[in-house]
């Protein structure tokens, strides 16, 4: 809304749910070009973007996919001037980030961040002042970055706990120590899903999520006596997207590494009594 | 955004700050007719509307202004098929509501629901299907309709903060003992106001806002003196808005007839002491 008008176009990669929302609204303000896309084995991968368009404003990509568990491993490059525009919602703050290769992020709090209800937008300068004026002033990116945040009254629950977020993220030791243990955490996971019989992981191997890790028996009635069996141990909400079925592990920041490893325990149980 | 397009008008009533913003924001999609204003007083009373527009698709009027201080006794009346759009943010649920008066309130939560970050809409059910299909999905009333309010993640402990303040609504006796003692706490302020001789109230009579009570010592040294005592009797936010000058008083739902009494007392003895 804010770099899309009539006659102007944009390059999308589509790697699931979330891309095809912002492809879909995007639509309605210029062109879109999707670069890429994982449709083609139900988005179990990310796919690498080619015939880039020279006339793209950005680069539009969704750099973890919640429901299909996969996740960019770097960022995709831009053609031209083009800037790169990011939905960072379900992976923000995961891992360091080159903020120099961006030109806009942005991220709904309440996967790594805080509560629902705020969306942290990190944008360059310029493309501060290149938004479009004739849409309406809340909506545009000039107005909260000339407010401070504060044109109108802020979420300011969410803002503090974000805050919170941030100081403890600090006192962690930053994104790089977040990373190491993020990607300890996925390990343990994984290691297991490539070594066991029963339990197999969905998305390929160079494309897997760190932050939502989706499994799968092949046995729907199978998948379903595991996520009762998981859930009596105390581990909820692994049921899977419809959309793909099977289990989801979704392993946030604040997810602590002993309940990755006691959901690998009550998997083995499960493998040893039904494999 | 939903209900106007090129080629189409609505009315507008001007009483202040926030009046003129929707009216700035309206005029982006269609034809905005003011058909009331009182800025010709500086925004102290609530004017009449006239003259108002046979082809108008709506007639809006911002119920309560913060920064004036005054309030709709009752709703204007829009013409022929218009229907009534309100800004209810600064007096939601300060009293009963005719609904079956309105088309469309929308209601910022901070002042009388709960937390900032939220904005209660209520919307005629013919009204979400005639809104435009043209504009971002996110942004078509229609869209939450459909889906409970859950098309995004929404801000959950908002919303849960104005649920418990319903139940405290109900509990207290619901809106029409609500209506009664925010009576009663305005009329202990603006009854000792019409009878000091210092301290003088800003709105005019007819048009005195239950929520937000403006007034002025005539001296803004005595002004920020007063401010400054009131202070340290733990009586804070009494500053007016800098285009009035003088005090306000914001006395919302949670404010306690303890705490009116109070200021009533702080100012006695200032005007005593410096009457």
């Amino acid at each position: 809304m804010n770099f899309l008008q009539a006659g102007q176009g944009a390059d999308y990669i589509n790697t699931g749910s979330w891309s095809k929302k912002a492809i879909a609204q995007a639509r309605r303000f210029g062109d879109v070009y999707v670069v890429a896309s994982s449709e083609d084995r139900n988005f179990t991968y990310v796919p690498t973007e080619s015939d880039l368009t020279p006339s793209a404003r950005y680069l539009h990509f969704t750099s973890n996919n919640t429901i299909f568990g996969t996740q960019f491993r770097d960022e995709p490059t831009p053609t031209g001037d083009a800037w790169l525009v990011c939905d960072a919602s379900s992976d923000i703050f995961c891992q360091p980030i080159d903020i120099s290769r961006y030109g806009l992020i942005y991220a709904g709090a309440q996967k790594n961040l805080g509560p629902s209800g705020v969306t942290l937008v990190i944008i360059r300068d310029d493309l501060v002042k290149a938004g479009a004026l004739d849409i309406p002033e809340m909506l545009q990116y000039r107005t909260h970055a000339d407010n401070d945040s504060c044109y109108n009254t802020p979420p300011t629950f969410g803002i503090y706990v974000m805050g919170l977020v941030f100081r403890w993220l600090l006192d962690q030791g930053g994104l790089e120590e977040i990373g190491r243990r993020n990607q300890e955490k996925a390990a343990t996971l994984y290691d297991y899903l490539d070594e066991d019989v029963l339990f197999k992981p969905t998305a390929e191997t160079g494309s897997r999520s760190l932050m939502n890790i989706t499994f799968v028996t092949g046995n729907p009635d199978l998948d379903a006596r595991f996520i009762e069996t998981a859930s009596r141990s105390g581990l909820s909400g692994l049921k899977g997207h419809r959309s793909v079925g099977g289990m989801r592990a979704s392993i946030y920041n604040a997810f602590p590494p002993a309940g990755v490893e006691k959901l690998v325990d009550v998997m083995k149980d499960f493998a040893q009594q039904h494999g």
